[in-house]
């Protein structure tokens, strides 16, 4: 289907009309394309989150996906607007760092300035560039328009830190990424890593007062409202309280620690 | 349209991207299929939830629909995953039950647990089966693929106990099964029950405290901030509070009683 | 793409699965058509609201586009049902002033009071005419029906009152219209009046205890947590807080006075 999918990842949640808006301008330029709503409700301004969401969900979508992301605090000001061209994905956005585990993850093909503004809206306000550059770039690029035409070749790009997790002999420190809508603690320590440093020996997991002595292969390994520890759906540890909200029920959130001691 | 309609009903919210994954994983499966949300807002894990407003909407879709359900508490666990397919529509999703109301109110034409593994995802997480295998079996079924081709027959499924009004000389006992966006209190109490047995003679309906002498054709009948009861757009006795939320107003909720003697 | 779009402004929330009917009611009848959501998290029957989204998005979607609006308190009363068409778009829903902006700044060629119960549901509820009368009038204008097949041309229209900024000499007092997700404090001082009266001139502006001196151009030009008077993307005065939630930070509302002195 060559470019047909634009994906969305804002943070202008559903009630203002923006995200609409935003499909509003793409279907005028491209009425043949199809929209996906990944998320609007990204905690405002929240870049790393942005970041994050996108990390997990772009691969899942057709070759050739346009996914468009706005979470922009620096509207109006002199950060860049760029397009990303990956071997199978293009990406559309501020350059603020919210592409940052795409340049870590994928080969990058191409990085664009946005520059030309014959592919911008006639008007473009100082605090709505997602209607006023970014989404008429990712439908113009879905109809067929060459990135060249779209602006021009940029090379640095801003990128913010992502937090790894540190091992020392017989020990991983990781730390809670993201809580999703069900409680779930997503850290940042990949199920390879854990397989590759722990092996087969003993281990136990800690978080907050939480001690988890192994890691279960589904929810219903346990007692209802008792917390676990499993490979979630995006490879990462996470901690969960069965048919409960972790988050409320152990009091703990983003940022927090998850250690791995093992033999 | 053949089967060109997939629906969808899920408690992953709209925050983390997951339904956004779904579509995805659909959309590389069949490039032409239409997507329509039903709600991602289901309380976390309420089967019941989830099959009563799937027995609401999913009558108004086109007939060869496929209605995606994934509430699915025991995600990983043995229960299984299946699809149903009834005179006009198909239903996929784990069989905990929330296919119950189906059950009720259309012929079973065929039921197919879902074991073929040529149409999962190459890799199956512990947490994620909607993205994993009710996903691409949607996907696939909307392609044309046909049931037997995606698992095998199975006869016995998980229902749940439907609360069904009781009756006795003169009285109908009900409970609120739902409570709507708007505070509307939506009981289990079908206006056909109604009128068969109440006909034209006099009645009242209790709730909380409150006593109802009649049932409004429309919320203008009364005045603003006064409760009422109505038959509801689903066929069922609600109580409402024009222009304000009667769950708040009136401080009733999911489970209250509400009872109609007649004479 | 002729009448290829259907727009979505409701109230009904995205729990409960009524958006979802309203949808699947209109594939039955035009499989083909593009819906788009614009937003259902109007406050509930809050019908300025509606109009005012209504006004900051319809513009942007392509020509022929339906925006069917369903905020709708009098449902079931004697209130009409109508169909608005202007030079480049139609709008149907409740004839109860959500269409004040559009009689205000559009053409309108016509208006129709849709009676034809043809084009109905088969079952009208008294609750939910957003299925049963909306839905289907804007799917068979879509499919081509002719306005007059729908209804009967019908020529006064029920307006609420649009506040408007009061001016005298060296002051203009307008009034927080609407707060976004953001908290952003979105004023009824259009950029034009603005400019035009104040011109080149000095000015302050003053909100709740806050005075301005100068509108910025964008967001990034005052510190982190400061506030600052923007033109936003609507063209409307706009009061914010960088990187904060304004109407929380300065504990303002929808209704507060914003008023700019000028010399």
């Amino acid at each position: 289907m060559g470019r047909g999918v634009i994906t969305l990842i804002t943070d202008f949640g559903t009630r203002d009309g923006y995200a609409g808006i935003i499909k509003g301008v793409i279907l005028k330029i491209n009425p043949q394309v199809r929209l996906v709503d990944i998320t609007h409700e990204v905690s405002p301004q929240d870049i790393f989150e942005a970041g994050f969401i996108l990390k997990n969900s772009y691969r899942y979508f057709p070759n050739m996906s346009i996914h468009l992301v706005v979470v922009d605090p620096g509207v109006g000001s002199r950060r860049r607007a760029i397009l990303v061209e990956t071997d199978n994905h293009f990406f559309i956005g501020p350059d603020n760092g919210v592409f940052t585990f795409i340049y870590e993850f994928e080969r990058i093909k191409k990085i664009i300035e946005l520059t030309n503004k014959r592919y911008f809206l006639p008007y473009i306000s100082n605090t709505f560039h997602g209607r006023d550059i970014f989404a008429p770039a990712a439908a113009y690029l879905s109809k067929g328009t060459s990135l060249e035409d779209l602006g021009e070749i940029c090379d640095d790009v801003v990128r913010f830190d992502i937090p790894r997790p540190e091992t020392e002999r017989g020990i991983i420190k990781g730390v809670v990424l993201h809580v999703d809508r069900f409680g779930n603690l997503i850290s940042n320590i990949p199920e390879v890593l854990f397989r590759e440093l722990v092996g087969k020996g003993r281990y136990e997991i800690s978080i907050g007062g939480e001690v988890l002595e192994d890691i279960k292969g589904s929810y219903s390994e346990v007692k209802e409202g008792q917390a676990l520890a499993v490979f979630g759906s995006s490879g990462y540890l996470e901690i969960s309280v069965r048919g409960q909200n972790a988050r409320e029920k152990l009091k703990l959130n983003k940022g927090n620690e998850v250690k791995v001691v093992y033999k």
